[in-house]
């Protein structure tokens, strides 16, 4: 059971960045071509070097009754203020019982994709700058004990990743959000050595790979199927990726390497282990293929995130203790916003103390370096 | 505990064609043109209308050291007689202590790919045709109480599908060899009305679905990665037509229907009802999804098939205990034949014998309407 001095840590929650955050920070010359909103008939839009790029917070419904919900709110004061201002944020976390949230970025694509995307690389990388200067200073600096940094990066070019990366180490980054399947987004596999430069800084400096469901391209479902397909098969994404990396090099090459599969869900982790060691043993034969099993990998090098999944936590051992996280999902629909601590608790109920307190909240300290204050 | 009593049936087993399977059977003015095996520098491969098709029997290793596999059997003499005499197989599921097994073409894809995929569909009809021929009286025929007999249709004509499924009925056809994922091959998906006229014959008539993984179109996956990732995660394509189904309208109006998820394993079951019923409560407001919950939906229309899965097994009441059934996968590298009955039994140790029984043998003479010889 979940005791009460145990603080609830969440390991993927959403920032909806407010309009000032490219344009407070952004070089003189390149302001009026950063991402901006503007009003339309619909409501409010972002726009980026001179397109119209998508409405605001997708999905984020925070503290809306279900009937009222859908996937487009399309104004600033549609939303709850905690999706877009610091201050309400923690105040909604304090309502919630969250201790500290890991935070993803929202305009710029959980990875950064819209800043990969981007034809004119030079202003790419001082709108990834200029985010990761606002969640370090305005966000996580507001409140150091209530948010664990994470940061992006100009991925499209490993030698300036490895300098942003740095950079923002040293400004207290404590996880780099990079794509659980990096080709799907037009950048190298993690099957080639291109991004060596960058794991080795990660893995050396112990900052963990978050990789949330989704940045590595889009489900391939037929547009006759509804939203619900999209949310709840969302985990086979996580599955292929953990999957790629156990039979993959990057774990061999990178002993002290870290990922947490954010929002993968871990009910599905002890089929595949079970599944991938089955084929390991029978496949290795006619093929090159680590000499260590995956389910051997996984247990030194992954961490699955969960936000609500009893399936998971019935076989939590066969994950490994260790490895499981639990997250909020604030301010999206999945999110049981006001309601995540008591949520968690019940979940928890049947789950010895020191295990609720190792996935309610020290495994997330461990891993991100993240201390409790004194 | 498995009991000596339970005939272990499986419901998922492979048949390699011999050369004559077409040449016996088709028209007089279509034998040349029919899938016919020739020699070549690599050893023998399929022609079909012409044109260079495939190797022999891929990855039918059945028998053979771990080390000595490849995923190229390039002669008939390369493989085990089994893979494609049905005397041979009789006398190899003795051997591994099989008492009947649901097998599927090899040469024409799981569900019929190659003949979908035809341009000449006069002669695609007739391949057709003459698979189900060959399988419901060669192979089935040999040995009734040994195979339960699934049949193929001519999916881009669902009435020419509807004629053939009840032609082959009228002989003995138990089972429909179907696409987890239609759309994936060209053809209409099943959120659309197009199968109707198929769905309510199968289900009236108490004939399932049997849906292999990977017949919905490959895997969208890196040209860099092992083969073993594709075998590891095949189970994603069961786990995503699985969700389709929950979501779609296809149980809603069949509510006879039933589909068997082939090869799909089953360890990844509790983790997708979960999340699909919490995405169903939370998202149902504001697009058109059924009134009935995907679990609901689940208990009473899909079916679980796993050759070894631990996994699944230890959470088999989230499954349903009645909906679980075991494969042998002869003759690919997943079987492990010549010891089926023994690690069958060992994967059953710590399960109470009427569930074993259910799991082995019961769940599928009842789906299948395939009863015991008296």
């Amino acid at each position: 059971m979940l005791q009460d001095d145990v603080q609830l840590i969440s390991v993927d929650d959403h920032i909806i960045e407010h309009p000032q955050v490219w344009r407070d920070r952004m070089p003189a010359a390149l302001k009026e071509r950063c991402p901006q909103v503007i009003e339309t008939e619909a409501g409010m839009e972002w726009t980026f070097d001179g397109h119209r790029s998508s409405t605001i917070g997708l999905n984020a419904v925070a503290g809306k009754p279900w009937e009222e919900r859908n996937i487009d709110p399309a104004r600033y004061e549609d939303m709850r203020r905690g999706c877009y201002d610091v201050h309400a944020r923690v105040a909604d976390m304090d309502i919630d019982g969250v201790q500290a949230q890991l935070c993803f970025p929202d305009f710029p694509g959980f990875a950064g994709r819209r800043f990969i995307k981007a034809p004119d690389k030079a202003l790419a990388l001082e709108c990834v700058r200029a985010w990761n200067d606002y969640v370090l200073d305005e966000w996580c600096g507001s409140a150091p004990d209530r948010f664990i940094p994470l940061v992006i990066a100009p991925l499209w070019d490993v030698d300036a990743s490895v300098a942003e990366v740095e950079r923002t180490i040293a400004k207290g980054a404590r996880a780099l959000s990079f794509p659980e399947r990096p080709d799907g987004l037009g950048l190298p596999s993690l099957f080639t050595t291109a991004w060596e430069p960058l794991l080795d800084l990660v893995a050396s400096a112990g900052v963990p790979l978050c990789m949330h469901f989704g940045t590595g391209g889009a489900l391939e479902l037929g547009p006759d199927r509804p939203l619900g397909v999209r949310w709840a098969v969302g985990a086979q994404r996580s599955m292929t990726a953990a999957t790629e990396m156990l039979f993959g090099p990057m774990f061999i090459r990178h002993p002290q390497l870290k990922v947490a599969l954010s929002e993968g869900g871990i009910g599905w982790i002890p089929y595949i282990l079970e599944r991938a060691d089955y084929v390991w043993e029978r496949h290795r034969f006619y093929e090159k293929v680590n000499d260590v099993k995956p389910s051997e990998l996984f247990a030194d090098h992954i961490y699955g995130c969960f936000i609500a999944d009893e399936a998971g936590l019935r076989d939590r051992y066969a994950i490994g203790i260790e490895q499981i996280m639990w997250e909020g999902d604030y301010p999206h629909a999945d999110s049981n916003f006001p309601h995540s601590r008591k949520t968690v608790t019940e979940e928890l109920a049947d789950i010895p103390d020191h295990e609720a307190a190792m996935i309610a909240e020290l495994n997330a300290r461990r891993l991100f370096h993240f201390e409790r204050a004194s």
